[in-house]
């Protein structure tokens, strides 16, 4: 398989994982990382540094002011980000963002006439986000078959979610398998300028069993 | 009925005859513009006008940075927009335009808790995009049933598009009854900073259509 894929790259293990893959299945990869004005602007270097090192032919951030977004631990500096895992739908959610996240690849998709988007949602060891499941996943394909231009002349963008029904353990297994440097990227909620991790966010959690659970050891640089 | 909701606002006839409408029903309505770096400022300027005249409790333009998106007459200095009807998907088509601004909407109703969001699309007189097809309304609102945290608590955010199979003149009617200034909207593709219709774009060819076919004066200001 070749083509040209639009590639959405948070700086996070997941979605580096998903830019492995896509590269090994010869795909040309144009990175895209959207500055929404989330707190830890770490996650944006991690993202640079993910795209330069597994070969993306272009990495593009993409800046949107979404200040009137308040609502989230990630945006809103007077939310605090939770260290203990919640019930339901934490406040670390920012509202729509999967659904903005794969607009943007779309349209952008679109003027490089890419035949597809991936991205890194996961709807196992995930914070139980709404927009990380598989209903979404097919609600935004359906979209994508009829909004644009591409999908008129019949040739619709396929939206590739390859983490899906993967256990962070087996996404961790997976990009090794790949060659992913899992040091480069950055997971955390509240990462330090440097890209330090809490180790005490979900997010943080989440990733560190991952890797546990792989029985791999675990390259990410918590603070001290 | 009442409630809150987003308006995509966008400086056109279309938009301001959907807010009067919001306005009629009672709705607390919240304007939402979109600068994506759009040749004709004027847009963004006659949005204002119009939102502050059928009294929005406020109105946002939100702030997108899309200069990968070229490809499209109205955000590329470099394509003319052309001034004799086209066959197909013209070149003044924003990829992937709409999908994008009910993103950003349905993340801001969201954080308002809105009940809805409402989009001037309208299938009939229009250019031709594929992404103001009925098929293109009822996608984004499977979408939305899908991806929000309100959609999970049950109560999925309603996409309204009112206009969907009007004609521009029944438009045109519908909104002078409402009493809409429409000398304060500006839908030409290539106006003038101050606002002045080209009078020869797709865009002015329907909208002068509408006012003919519905017998009424066009308070279009045009280029001398």
């Amino acid at each position: 398989m070749s083509g040209r894929a639009v590639v959405l790259l948070s700086g996070g293990l997941d979605s580096a994982t998903v830019l492995a893959l896509a590269r090994r299945e010869g795909l040309e990869c144009h990175a895209l990382s959207l500055d929404y004005g989330q707190r830890h602007h770490a996650e944006l270097d991690a993202a640079r540094a993910v795209a330069g090192s597994l070969g993306a032919v272009e990495h593009r951030i993409m800046r949107l002011d979404m200040g009137g977004f308040a609502g989230s631990a990630l945006t809103d500096a007077s939310v605090a980000v939770p260290e203990t895992p919640s019930q339901g739908i934490p406040v670390t959610y920012v509202p729509a963002r999967n659904t903005i996240m794969l607009s943007l690849a779309l349209g952008w998709a679109e003027v490089l006439d890419a035949d597809s988007i991936h991205i890194g949602v996961n709807a196992l060891d995930y914070s139980g986000y709404p927009d990380c499941r598989p209903a979404f996943v097919q609600a935004f394909q359906s979209l994508a078959d009829v909004a644009t231009k591409r999908a008129v002349d019949g040739h619709p963008i396929r939206i590739a979610a390859p983490l899906i029904d993967l256990t962070k353990a087996q996404i961790v297994r997976l990009g090794m398998d790949l060659g992913v440097d899992y040091g480069l990227t950055v997971s955390c909620y509240q990462a330090s300028v440097s890209g330090l991790a809490c180790g005490r966010c979900d997010s943080c959690r989440l990733r560190r069993q991952g890797f546990e659970q792989a029985g791999l050891a675990d390259p990410t640089r918590y603070s001290p």
